[in-house]
């Protein structure tokens, strides 16, 4: 345990009486919403209450302070809690928790999401918060190299999500003393007890082997929380901190407290009436801890010299994640931009972003989620993260993809090694889904190049993008089909064939594309013009060029995709041409319909019929 | 340390010789191939050839014996050992192993797959093998009640992967002493070395806190290896086994030994020459071990009483969740039927199978990739696993869910709680990529059942489909649109509304159906003849009724779900109707385009515009 601190029995009287304010609020707040968490909001209050008046260093009054603390909740269901912090510490009033929590077009969400400004990323999907607090103090300690602490009050139920040991792991791992995972041992989870129940041993030495710092404590002893907080917070040695809290579930209310059946129901008005009186009755206190160091906003540092793009001559055989590793390390002339891999980045090029910038470059290992977590988190810090992997590897995190978007947070992904083009090494490395999973994500930019030139002038332009943006690369080298200086707009395409009596159109993008280049050379052999489209931007897509090719070859097209047939390019074309009222299309749609295995490329591409002559023989169909 | 065995020094020269031949063999088939993982199959080699020759309980002329240990290959990569495993049992030739590896239609994939008799499931994303086989040893234990022995060789670099730590965990919670995880700890990733190098005492400590015994050797020690498999395969005691086996990568061919620079590179024909002279020359042992015992077939009841399904009355308002629950629970009659659960069992109403059937029953707490690797697994071993959870949090197994399809698994998952219906909870809890992540899943079926009727019979329809099934359930009660016995066959869907003057077709599923056929009624009164389709099979799609509705309509169709617009049950009915050569169509496509807050159904379906009176716009638009 650590040595008492110096907190006064009037300190302790205070945080306290916050800690009873801040559960009665909490069923205050989930009662007049008839939805929401009481019980798991009781249970963290003590924490909360000796953390937010004591320790935590937050300008309120500037939640874009550089120097501020953050505090994230991991388990993102106690948002009563987390908004009656809010009304504590005086931002927001009594009325607005009171008539906002859950209600519509409220900012006091169901549970937290960033249009609040204090909250950091959104959380409610278990397991998450502590993997993106990993990132937030990654930046603080390499890229900031501010003395912020990262709080995370983490449940006990998510302790079972792998998530939660990749993020202990890394946080061992790159020395994160200054990560502090507050966990709230309430044994209780949504449908009964939990695996471990109150069984702080093993947490214990579970956390203890991940190479954290434990201190086990009873989570409603003002003075023992203050003792562990105190020590959490000094900064001191490499290791993350992590705070077992036994506490109950419903605290401070004997008609609920520890007892099974009340997660997640808010308590009907009688009874929340009756929680208040033992509770100690309304109270509005407003209470702060200390102001963040001013020194802590020194650094910071976003800008960065001028980027030099690389530059490849047409025809000349490059793949395309060599283009991307290219582009990246040229881009980290830009001091706000990071990179982090899935310990792949010989295999996605992400290595010579690591070769030219290793203060800003993080290995990630063979962790997916806590990879696209560590970019969250990186990004709450203002940073632009480029996170790669193989394409089919970012399907283990979908999830973190999916909150990344709710988070409002601005990422770029981009996945190599995709479809059946990856030859020998057989279907679990080829992404096949990765374009339906990507495009399904609320707001994303979904790119797929063909060649070096245009994979450079994209990936300068995800680096600016806002939310979550997606860019699939090709293992095999392919020609260069631009000219250095072609302008690539997020949203459009290239019509690289064309002509006056084209009869069919092809669309393509990455090894399809060369495929359609190909087919469209035969054709035009037989006396057949066939237009060929670049389909660079599968998300947003260029529905006025598709529409226009579309017309001007009698609604034939042939759609070529190294992908699932549901979800991908072909979808969107589809779905790009449906969308503008009256359409006559005559469609053939040819992508991976069978379960490939091994193989050569041409073999697999072959087989799959999405080559040059499958492609020449379906428009060849629908022009018969 | 496990007191010494009694193997004899003519056992310890012929597993050593064995290993050689294994290393040997993985040189040359991946250098006749010029692709694969040689290096990494070295390192385990001398663990595999003890197990296999001394410990393997395995009847290799008969893979289906209910007897039979199993040997999963979590380092899938290594797939050069084992197919010089099959070798060297005899079950293929040479000839297979050297011209067939990582070929073009050939069974001996880059990574293993069941298209092998003697591989229980896909591997080659890494952290998946161990999770898989905790489903298979929970059935070995509660429902085969079986001897058998569930052997698991992982890398060291998967260890970074939180499934793995999922995986311990349960197999923990479950006293799962037929679980052996065997880690060939070779200290280099791919890229370069692992986080936790040859530091076997920081993996005993992790692996000890989550429950396992542990004994840590050296992978070349064939005495050592030989004592610890044979107290781990003892089946004493409750505890998992973690096997630490200090390695080094390349094993016998000192070119490349423990050097970096080899991960995934076969070695050129020259210098596999080399190799195999230094490793001794080739061999041709075979060399099997121990039959299964025929005790273990005993078991294995796959029979079961009749199955008797709910009944639901027609206008009776009843959620699709709980009639799923109320379903399954009836399927529990027959004995192969097992359900699991993400801790979230009284949502997703799972309860139900539990109350009813207790022993074929498995919580797997809030660890959802664990959750479908334990489908996967107890679904080798022939019983039929439903696994539910909230359809948003499958995403987290999406990569499990990918691979389960590679595996030939049969699995049916249920998801609740889809879409902004379900209202104050927030995007966070809400499904709005499930349908598109599902559908580009291969050979997956997809249903959205809108009704209890439909959801009764969907659900029995499930337990005898092959693949991935997959139903989307509601949270709110709707009514019963169907009498029961109405039949609901897989890819087939209902005309709800059909008249002669129907001028628009409305496709929807789920809570948007019940809005479409409200919208049909106000269109009605206003004279327009409005079509309604109940799409409950999203994959495969009724494509017939479709074709002939939109026929029927001048090709103006109307297309609501609660789910972003990317890939969903738009995109099915789109890419349906653009499938059949010449289509003429105007399609109004309404889904869930911007971000989500909190509300009542009512409130987000109507800012989503997809409730009645939007549709019932959309349709007028159309024929405006």
């Amino acid at each position: 345990m650590p040595t008492r601190s110096a907190i006064t029995d009037a300190d302790l009287a205070l945080a306290a009486e916050l800690g009873q304010q801040l559960r009665v609020d909490s069923v205050r707040s989930s009662t007049s919403a008839g939805s929401g968490h009481p019980t798991s909001s009781m249970s963290a209050a003590d924490l909360m209450a000796v953390l937010v008046s004591r320790h935590l260093r937050y300008d309120w009054d500037n939640p874009g302070h550089p120097g501020n603390d953050h505090l994230i909740f991991s388990k993102g269901h106690a948002s009563p809690l987390l908004y009656s912090i809010y009304k504590a510490v005086g931002v927001i009033s009594d009325e607005e928790l009171m008539t906002g929590y859950r209600r519509f077009g409220s900012r006091l969400e169901g549970h937290p999401t960033p249009v609040l400004p204090w909250v950091d990323v959104a959380t409610g999907s278990l397991g998450q918060g502590l993997p993106d607090g990993v990132g937030v103090a990654l930046a603080g300690k390499y890229l900031d190299e501010s003395p912020y602490r990262v709080w995370v009050l983490c449940g006990d139920s998510e302790m079972a999500e792998g998530s939660m040991w990749e993020a202990l792991d890394k946080a061992t791992h790159y020395k994160l003393a200054n990560l502090i995972a507050i966990v709230d041992v309430n044994r209780l989870g949504q449908s009964g007890p939990t695996e471990l129940s109150w069984d702080l041993d093993t947490y214990r030495r579970r956390a203890e082997a991940f190479g954290a710092r434990v201190f086990a404590i009873d989570g409603h002893d003002i003075a023992a929380i203050d003792q562990a907080v105190t020590q959490a917070g000094d900064l001191k040695g490499e290791q993350p901190t992590v705070i077992l809290a036994s506490t109950r579930k419903g605290r401070g209310f004997s008609e609920v407290e520890d007892r099974e059946g009340w997660h997640g129901r808010p308590f009907p008005p009688e009874m929340a009436e009756r929680a208040i009186i033992e509770l100690g009755g309304e109270r509005h206190l407003i209470v702060r801890g200390p102001e963040p160091a001013e020194a802590a906003s020194a650094r910071l540092d976003r800008s960065g010299s001028e980027v030099k793009p690389p530059v490849y001559d047409r025809g000349q055989k490059v793949a395309t994640r060599k283009a991307y590793g290219d582009t990246l390390a040229a881009l980290g002339a830009r001091h706000d931009v990071v990179a982090m891999d899935g310990e792949v980045s010989n295999s996605t090029f992400a290595d010579q972003f690591a070769q030219a910038h290793p203060e800003r470059y993080f290995e990630m290992y063979i962790a997916e989620q806590q990879l696209v977590a560590a970019a969250v988190g990186v990004g709450v810090r203002g940073y632009r993260p480029f996170a790669s992997t193989f394409a089919a590897f970012f399907t283990r995190a979908y999830d973190f993809i999916r909150m990344a978007a709710i988070s409002r947070a601005s990422i770029c992904l981009v996945g190599s090694h995709a479809g059946v083009e990856i030859g020998a090494d057989g279907p679990s490395q080829m992404a096949l889904e990765d374009l339906a999973m990507m495009r399904a994500v609320y707001g994303s930019t979904v790119l797929y190049p063909s060649d070096a030139t245009s994979t450079a002038a994209l990936v300068q332009a995800m680096a600016d993008l806002e939310g979550i943006s997606y860019m699939r690369t090709t293992r095999g080298a392919y020609p260069v089909l631009y000219d250095a200086g072609e302008s690539f707009p997020v949203g459009g395409s290239k019509v690289l064939r064309s002509a006056e009596d084209d009869q069919v159109t092809l669309v393509g993008a990455g090894v399809t594309l060369h495929a359609c280049l190909a087919a469209a050379d035969q054709l035009r052999e037989e006396g057949t013009g066939a237009r060929v489209i670049d389909l660079y931007s599968v998300k947003p897509v260029d529905t006025a060029t598709l529409a226009a090719a579309a017309a001007a070859t009698g609604g034939r097209l042939v759609l070529a995709e190294d992908h699932h047939p549901e979800g991908g390019l072909g979808s969107a074309v589809v779905d790009a041409l449906t969308s503008l009222g009256h359409t006559e299309l005559a469609i053939a749609h040819l992508a991976v319909s069978e379960m490939p295995g091994s193989g050569t490329s041409e073999e697999l591409l072959d087989a799959a019929d999405i080559d040059a002559a499958h492609i020449a023989a379906a428009a060849r169909r629908l022009l018969a």
